[in-house]
């Protein structure tokens, strides 16, 4: 499995992916899933990956390969970031449609991508895109966007993430919230990949790796369970008389 | 859907659950999840289900309907929580064994349980009951259960559970995580139930139910997200100077 975000703030974007990949419980390995495309000062994209490895292999290497052959239809000529998502989606659908999976084989061949980024001259953009193809963009109301194993580190985005928060603040929720996943879920693991893009910059954005044991990391974990416990030993007590209805006859 | 936990520490028991039902989006109701079987001062068991509704009323009413008829086993007469336990899967499994689906209609008709208690000389136990009529019991490491829409209200049992918190903190704790579910996800609502069982005790245990706009419940929501949003303000700076390896090729 994997954990992907991407956070849109009115200061930029945050991406974040998590590294591991299994297929099944004793095959697994590291990749990364963050795959950055500058553009000269011009343009910038950022793609993180889900699913299938092979097939977002396959994807990344066919965006690259067009950028080289300078395809119609590429990453450095698309005018608009809303027709290079509907490009990569279309890329994403291509490759998967490539292989024929054996009958009765539960085998999954899709991927899904956050894809974001920025034009000159236009707004920065944020989308998710589905394994059909399709997309939807991040809005003012959803300032964030999640891919593979998403549930645990929702409540936490849900509860701290605005438009006006710094892309600082933004990046360490979303490693709180990476922190979370992976200490409930065994198939999302480190090395933890970080991109801070400042938004109008138009430039590959502030990269970061951490690994399981980096010292930072460590520092946050400790600072949050501890934070976290105080908060929790400051919750008001139970009332003394709640009413307890019964709410079943029998 | 639903999501009910059971929590065992050293004090007692915690049992809480939601109260929303749905069958489709447009079919939204009210129902207790919460079920007990108070014993005469000599036993105590509670039951919390998750799954079709029709199948976990019907194992309700079938556990009533032995202690009434003095059924050759029933929750009076057991004399192990494990031969409850497996009383209360045998009877879930009969009861959706009663019902045919239509071929090819995706209905499910599982219904999954948390069921604890206490019977006088014995030690409390508690267990997660399998649609297939097995079960799992809670243990000193994992000294909590889960059953439903599970995955959003994780990581605060995760960093905060252990068996020596007291009763109240972890009738508190698992609030929190009630509270991070129905925030993430429409299908769990309120009112919450919640039961503190006192270890030993033998009786049917301290219950309350906390609707919506429960003055209580407000505080405590509120407490908690300022209280996260301190907790967040306060963690390290991200470094200045993090090593940014690329770590894929290509």
């Amino acid at each position: 499995m994997t954990y992907c975000v991407g956070i849109s703030v009115d200061q930029g974007m945050v991406f974040m992916s998590d590294s591991r990949t299994n297929a099944g419980v004793d095959q697994i390995s590291s990749f990364s899933k963050m795959h950055q495309f500058p553009g000269d000062g011009e343009r910038s994209f950022t793609l993180l990956s889900a699913g299938n490895l092979a097939t977002s292999q396959a994807v990344v290497t066919r965006l690259h390969r067009d950028l080289e052959s300078d395809a119609t239809i590429n990453l450095r000529n698309v005018k608009h970031l809303s027709a290079a998502a509907e490009y990569v989606g279309r890329i994403g659908r291509d490759e998967t449609g490539k292989v024929k999976p054996k009958e009765d084989d539960d085998l999954s061949l899709s991927a899904s991508f956050i894809f974001g980024g920025e034009i000159a001259g236009r707004p920065p953009a944020l989308f998710l895109i589905y394994p059909e193809g399709n997309y939807i963009r991040a809005s003012y109301q959803t300032p964030y966007l999640q891919i593979g194993e998403l549930k645990y580190g929702k409540p936490i985005l849900d509860r701290i993430i605005t438009r006006s928060l710094s892309l600082e603040d933004a990046a360490r929720c979303a490693l709180v919230s990476m922190d979370s996943t992976i200490r409930s879920n065994a198939s999302v693991g480190p090395p933890i990949e970080l991109l801070l893009y400042d938004a109008g910059s138009l430039k590959s954005g502030r990269h970061i790796v951490l690994e399981e044991f980096n010292e930072y990391l460590i520092s946050l974990r400790a600072a949050w369970e501890s934070s976290l416990r105080k908060a929790f030993n400051d919750l008001p007590r139970l009332p003394a008389h709640e009413p307890s209805v019964r709410l079943v006859d029998g």
